[in-house]
């Protein structure tokens, strides 16, 4: 027996999200059948609503619903400070551990020459034009992925601002806090050890 | 920072579905909004189609398009034999083995003290009056789930039926196939070992 149609693509679209597979997209459609009405009229809404209404900020390229977003428009940050992550949500983990009250820019993306990603597909003109235009910015922090793209993309970038006489910085890498140094992968070991500090 | 309102409120709207905590929710909502517009559009589309325009089959509770499923208008299946499941997507399972060409009846839950659940909040009633107009009916195949509430409502249902001399058998319980004997619990070899066949 085949499903009937409204059903079928309902677990098409759920297919569409990433990490989900059939079974579950399956699983899901069922559920939405057993949702109060007014709660798929919302869910529905709100995949509009989010697709529609938000869009990048003309400076950092952080989603916003205005033109300007909450972080590049808030005064009492450091402005001397800019902290690079590859997508918006970076932001959102960074943000929330109360750590750090500079500003950001989000590349949308690493550079990566197998999927044909260059320089000029991620959002690096418009942080260059932003560290000539604000020359009070003194460091550059650099929050790529600690991937071999993230490893690469945050390499390019130093070699282009440091002449600018701009600091340049990038995340540590070493064990998670919390971790066992026996499940620890071979590398991030050798992070660990390169990046040992005086206690 | 606070996500803008159209994210969080599609993060909340991802996070009703099953099995679906927090973080997946966020990186589903930023994965919508990469999606084409087209996607999103249609995704919000099916989500209402699939809530609107399914009902339940008024002979055997299977989700439907129309009045009646196509598995009970469907008069070359074998007319002999009902199929108990307790929700309709076990119907698409089932079905999809090619092993069995009769009919189905959806339960749309199982019997559950604990949540409240008694006969009366189950398809009990249209399954008697259904075998009491369909005097053709000579098997009825309890296939609840096999968790405690599953085997008491087969339970309960054989009891009722039984007396009407219909056949009432249970789907077999045992090792699954492909599976080893060494990783199976105490209680599904239990089941294997009764319900033994000579071979």
């Amino acid at each position: 027996m085949k499903y009937p149609e409204p059903i079928s693509k309902l677990i098409d679209s759920y297919m569409m999200l990433p990490g989900i597979g059939r079974k579950t997209a399956t699983r899901m459609a069922f559920f939405t059948l057993g949702m109060d009405k007014d709660q798929v009229d919302e869910f529905a809404k709100n995949l509009i609503a989010a697709k529609t209404d938000l869009k990048s900020c003309k400076i950092c390229g952080n989603i916003t619903t205005d033109e300007i977003c909450s972080i590049c428009s808030d005064k009492n940050r450091d402005q001397s400070t800019i902290l690079v992550v590859e997508q918006a949500k970076d932001i959102m983990s960074l943000d929330d551990m109360n750590g750090y009250n500079g500003l950001y820019h989000v590349l949308g993306g690493v550079l990566s020459p197998v999927d044909g990603i260059g320089p000029e597909d991620l959002n690096i003109k418009l942080l260059l034009n932003r560290l000539k235009e604000n020359q009070n910015v003194k460091e550059l922090i650099l929050a790529t992925n600690a991937t071999p793209e993230g490893e690469a993309t945050a390499q390019y970038l130093a070699k282009l601002v440091k002449p600018a006489g701009i600091k340049v910085t990038r995340l540590a890498h070493g064990l998670a806090v919390g971790s066992d140094i026996e499940y620890a992968d071979e590398m991030t070991l050798k992070s660990a050890v390169l990046g040992r500090r005086e206690i």
